[in-house]
């Protein structure tokens, strides 16, 4: 009955090929185990107090850019896995304040609001109960003992709410390698094109152990200027499966793009699903990003040829949340 | 009808000592036209890029503090003007993924979830269009005309997204004058005690323009040890009302307390509601942050003697929200 | 500032024409006063024991029909307005109950669910607090002192909870003189198309006081073999703004369609929207039922001839709200 | 893994008593298979067009009776499981329609709200997935393969939207039985209690197949007077469980009481939770109504001597719901 560890022949979806290759990646990229059987934190471990030092040794004009997109009804969201945009109600107006009946000592007003929505709607992070990979979760947990209706009772976001803290680095492959600074819907960011990214823009692109490195395609400018389409689950540029290895030899604490699924869609393999987020997020206990703004970032770090800053990403930390809204503050 | 600048002298609230006190500070803090009458930023006009590279300047140990009290259904909130507790729910869990009839491709599970929750629930700011006097809210604008059923059309708090990052400032007057560290309930802080505060805790704990300042009381320390009672609205120690001016003078960025209110409760006027809300929000622009937890943070400024820090506090920018949840990170 | 009873000529849709002949239909359909200056149950005074009786008199062949829609993420909502379709969501699973950690006694295990909802998302009953003209509320109220952000305080949807059960009428306009069954977009329902269908379908389709009027303009039946299209909010077929005092001289307690809105669209002024809600909620105090699926007692009531039964469709009681979920039982 | 149909010895609730007494019960009870396995529609299918008829031939003075409770913000639930009270919030209010800058055609003015709520908040119906024994759900199949995440996917509450109309039949025991019409909390009401109320009140409360059968203790009555309390879960007046044979005997088709939980409180066997609840429904598959306000329907039936109805109490149709908010109406 479950399915933890075991793979489903009768499948429709079933393809041999897939299966190999996911579970020979998933094998190579494995953190399971590495620091203790207890862990919750994955590669959140590599982001250490000397990484937080060079990250805040790095803002040097004092700028700040927010990498989040808004929390609205105007999102998105076209109800895939009944994903909605945000929707915020007042429980209080100004006009009630000004005309309404309620009556508060000395001329005192206020106002007050709810907000109903997905912890995916828009920037986000996701935490490591997110994805599973034939029933396990990170550090070799079985999903169901993880996470049950009650939320993530192991490995919640809110065990990384003091983190994610550190230095942050761009690579603007959209910029280096786009036509007009973006990646076609579909473009496999690959290993060769991250490290050209690197190579184009300089030392202070370098990526490694500890750093949150931010992946920018340019997907995010197109679909402003051409409206959403399907960019909540359709066709997208994004990391090639083929990356999983380098990655987890950078020892990033994090990856995070401006799309909304971190990896190229349509997916690599045969009937497929993000087999990215299956090794990386199971098996490694990589924290991802998605849905982040880094248009205003990617177009300063273009004009002072300056890829890296502190970055502050802490998620709102609701109890158990297998992902989280964040309004990252990028600070150079 | 409106009640844009009318006092009522029939409310059965109407007290003209009350009203005239409060009326003579708020045009004393006033900061309408300061910035412009298109300004929308307040005090956040104050905290600028050098005070960010101070703030950078003061990371000296790398290590991290989340301010973010949880957000879950354990919370303190009763019911005071319709505010619960957030509620989380999953759309999909890992038994789904485990033991469901879901078929994904080749073993791929996830899980996924919603909030919902007043913006208000826990740790978070307060915007600019939370609280008016007489209909006036910040920059001398029509309540009715900034906050309607559709949120905060001027100053929602999208306007602040990428600001909130500088120099904070730690006085921990719970620690400098309470017993055990902890103010009692009702306690009003006065202009006094903070600079008592800042002298006793030295050089590093200087406040001015631009700054974060974070007040700690020690109630929550108190409630995490007897149990929530009226956190959400009763009895607090909290700025007296007297501290308005000085507040204002100090030309700070933004201020947060570990309470539920920032300002003392009972309120020091007869059949008086948050008075200090009433001149330092919709008068003054000032950013206000409640129910930080600043326990930990506290405790480690004690033992080294450095009250500064970076403080990263990016609210969730909910488009139109007059709050906003946020996990607000000091970096030491 | 208050637009109580004002019409403002700079309105950018201002029109003399229009304006002038709602105007005149208001007046001429007024309630206002009829039942006392403090009622609140408008039409539904018609609705007496005698109807109730005469109603269960109708009930033959103990045969039941819903007559709601769903409640799900399926529906038709697009977002005008911020509605949106149901939101779903467990708090507690089977899968929970089987497989997950609870332990409850002696084998107890139980699943619990949450919904949100626009409380117009599918079928629905209009409270007389959903539409105002010029300000005016139902009774000559001012809209402001009814309906605040705390919801109806005068004319909210309980007020009818032990209501709305009486004698229902379905004139299927569709099936008499439409195609297939079918009015196509944009057809407007005279009242001759109404006394016709009448004579069509017999003496048990004749309408008078206190009588719930169902009409079927077989609108969903299309919709539901070609796709939601803008059904929430398009054209559609609808009654015509002419037949409000046709409505109003027969002294229904309620009336009922197939479609969205009721009326048709595109309504029948330039720039209007929803000119005979306009004029039969706030003036008449009719109640509107939307969304209803006529489809299956259409079919019956074609085959057996008769198209009067006992229906008991009492909303959800929702304090102060102003329309309701409500899942309609037509017994013939 | 699972608990399908196993019984765990090692629970520190086991108990071989409790144990033994609802296996016994559940075998005696049980009508899997009665209607055929595909069956969802348990006791529901005791009430038939007959019964309608006969429920329709009850109505002769035509008066109703609302038996719904409110639902809003000042209910009981106090956040067990996760229950909380409706939330309901405006979109748009008369204070928008009537001041706020939205300029709608010719006068047009309207309001709109939102409500969050769990399924079970007030009035309800309990749904044949709402509750599990030993993993098995109504009917013999498995819970997880009935309610998943995505709700109910067999027995969900809108498979009986169109049935739930009939006889119903008040049994007034607190008025019989009780002290100024009110039961104890933790009176168990027994089957001869339930005979002796059918013999004080006559004739008209015989109670047989089809009957949807009401059972008054007078709680509703008493924390109305004396606050809500733990009324939403605590002790209370209910049936026994040893009426289990007499309910599943008489083929009623539903059971429906005021208080929060139907069956008697404290539970009465060791460690018990509801083990009433655990033999009716999912083995018995009856439909119970919680929360029911049968006040003015039993001050009535006191006075005329009539205690049979035609009630109609269709639940809202939420697609997989394991339970519903119901406006129960009954005509006299």
């Amino acid at each position: 009955m479950s399915k933890y560890d075991q793979v489903d022949t009768s499948s429709p979806f079933y393809s041999p090929v897939a299966e190999a290759a996911i579970a020979e990646v998933a094998a190579r990229v494995s953190n399971h185990g590495r620091w203790g059987d207890d862990d919750v934190l994955g590669t959140m471990n590599f982001l250490d107090e000397a990484k937080r030092i060079e990250g805040a040794s790095r803002v040097q004009r004092g700028v700040t850019f927010s990498l989040a997109q808004s929390y609205d009804g105007n999102g998105p969201q076209m109800g895939w896995r009944r994903r909605m945009n945000p929707i915020h109600t007042m429980l209080v107006s100004g006009l009630d304040a000004e005309f309404g009946p309620v009556d508060m000592p000395h001329g005192f007003g206020g106002s007050d609001d709810y907000v109903v929505m997905p912890l995916q709607a828009s920037t986000q992070w996701d935490g490591l109960g997110h994805i599973f990979d034939h029933g396990v979760a990170y550090n070799g947990r079985r999903a169901g003992s993880v996470v049950t209706s009650e939320g993530d009772q192991v490995t919640g976001i809110e065990t990384v709410a003091d983190r994610i803290a550190g230095r942050g680095v761009l690579l603007d492959v959209g910029r280096v390698l786009g036509e007009n600074g973006e990646l076609p819907d579909g473009y496999a960011i690959t290993v060769d094109d991250l490290e050209k990214t690197i190579a184009a823009q300089g030392e202070t692109s370098a990526v490694g152990r500890g750093d949150i490195m931010l992946v920018r395609t340019g997907q995010l400018s197109r679909v402003r200027r051409d409206g959403w389409g399907s960019y909540a689950g359709g066709d997208a540029p994004g990391l090639s499966f083929t990356t999983a290895e380098w990655l987890h030899e950078r020892e990033i604490a994090a990856i995070a793009t401006d799309t909304w699924g971190f990896e190229v869609r349509p997916n690599e393999f045969e009937n497929a699903f993000q087999p990215l987020h299956q090794v990386v997020i199971p098996h490694m206990g990589l924290f991802i990003g998605e849905m982040w703004d880094l248009e205003d970032l990617g177009a300063d770090c273009a004009i002072d040829g300056v890829y890296d800053f502190l970055l502050a990403a802490a998620p709102v930390p609701v109890t158990g949340a297998v992902g989280s809204p964040v309004n990252p503050i990028a600070i150079k």
